[in-house]
């Protein structure tokens, strides 16, 4: 999906919701688990829940490799029925790839060929050559790790060098001579606050995948504050606050319950700027 | 298994020739890619050939994850048939994996209890919380991106702070408070040649897990020379080198003599330190 029709499908939904599918077996209703494909089963109810709430889907990698050749069976499920039914969404696989060129480009062809995913999450920390191969395909996205949500953000990237840059400032300068605002986002954690002003100096233009709304403790609306434009510019993902909201037998009821409430939010924040 | 196991193998066997699996079904000779499983077959293959002049098995994710579930049956497969036949040999998964704590659980999970293999390559972008998840293991290991062979290593790896770390110096120093030299290895390529020095200074008796011999370019006496330490301290990986030396009915047999090749220069080298 290009640039302008992300951008149309946010303004249509009145929604930059993207709903985070880490579907862990040990977590999901107790009902579902003695299925033959139980993480496909949950995904598929919550999907059909929560779309007309969300633009974008964002499956974690992780939760399916834990469960070898059957999680990943359930993550190829997963895709191929948001593809046919909802072939709207936006699908980010949440993977933090990132190699040397020969084996990106292995990673790049299993994303955007072998599942034709919309986009996937990269790693910067083995530079240019580990990210231009996923670089090479019309309507694909690179989503780099810019400034993380989570604590251990502060270890590496929050690091200043010599010319002035932190690290994640260093990264987006870096970064934007590889690609355009056309083919690459940022991951920015909204646990980040102000930051969101420093990221929006240097990538005044380009979406913003940001992690850390609800459970990890992130403001929706000191998000948008500092961090939309004109453009809407985000794409704000929840997972355990939408997905895990009950574990009962209304789960994918009270998903979309919590989906329409953070849809609700984002029209009023995307109201303001007009 | 665990650094004083690992020594001891090394010093027996005269080598501490890790042997990349970086499987490719386009590259694996034609008479193979009609079987039900090339890949699995072509590594069996491999391996028999191989085991005498190895210490290790370096199967490299992304060339398994591009071709889906089959991807993944072929890459455990591979796993079980080195545990089986070659319980000895140490695995190192290559796919630099690092995400928010969480998500780090599911991966450490997947490559630690589900494979239940030695190793795992991480990347240090998203910091503590992000790495630690993999330490909690006995006798696993995180391999953890230090300066790597490819030339955007130059991008970031070398930035330098206003401490006077280069970032792969941070890493290293950063890194060492959360895991002692029994859990954790650093990736260093060998095109990096006199940084060896650099990197022995920071971390004086860490395991070094060294691609980028042969088809990259590294010399393996340098690496030698500037890396190794009285207990051996390099896993030096050759990859396609070994396994694409001859793309024939004969290619087993001619792995088999470049990983001598390479088995016993590494025993020239191991003599020096004696």
């Amino acid at each position: 999906m290009d640039r302008k029709e992300l951008i149309r499908q946010i303004f249509e939904k009145q929604s930059f919701l993207c709903v985070g599918l880490d579907t862990d077996v040990m977590k999901i209703p107790t009902h579902l688990r003695g299925n033959d494909d139980p993480i496909f089963d949950f995904n598929r109810a919550i999907i059909d829940a929560t779309a007309p709430y969300c633009v974008s889907y964002k499956p974690n990698l992780a939760f399916y490799e834990a469960f070898g050749v059957k999680g990943i069976m359930a993550f190829e499920r997963t895709i191929d029925y948001i593809k046919h039914n909802y072939p709207n969404h936006f699908i980010i696989a949440d993977a933090k790839r990132g190699d040397i060129g020969n084996t990106s480009k292995m990673y790049a062809r299993t994303f955007f060929e072998t599942y034709d995913i919309d986009a996937l999450t990269v790693a910067p920390y083995m530079g240019e050559d580990s990210v231009t191969p996923f670089l090479g395909y019309e309507g694909k996205w690179v989503v780099l790790l810019a400034l993380t949500s989570n604590k251990g953000s502060h270890d590496f990237q929050l690091t200043t060098d010599t010319e002035g840059n932190r690290l994640f400032e260093k990264v987006l300068k870096t970064s934007q001579q590889w690609a355009t605002d056309e083919q690459m986002m940022y991951v920015v954690g909204a646990t980040q606050g102000e930051m969101f002003k420093d990221i929006r100096r240097l990538a005044p233009s380009h979406f913003l995948l940001v992690p850390g709304v609800g459970a990890q403790g992130g403001s929706l609306e000191e998000v948008c504050k500092y961090g939309m434009t004109n453009d809407c510019g985000l794409l704000v993902n929840s997972s355990r606050g939408i997905i895990y909201a009950s574990g009962e037998q209304d789960f994918a009821e009270v998903a979309a319950q919590k989906a329409h409430e953070l849809q609700q939010q984002m029209a009023a924040e995307l109201a303001k700027k007009r």
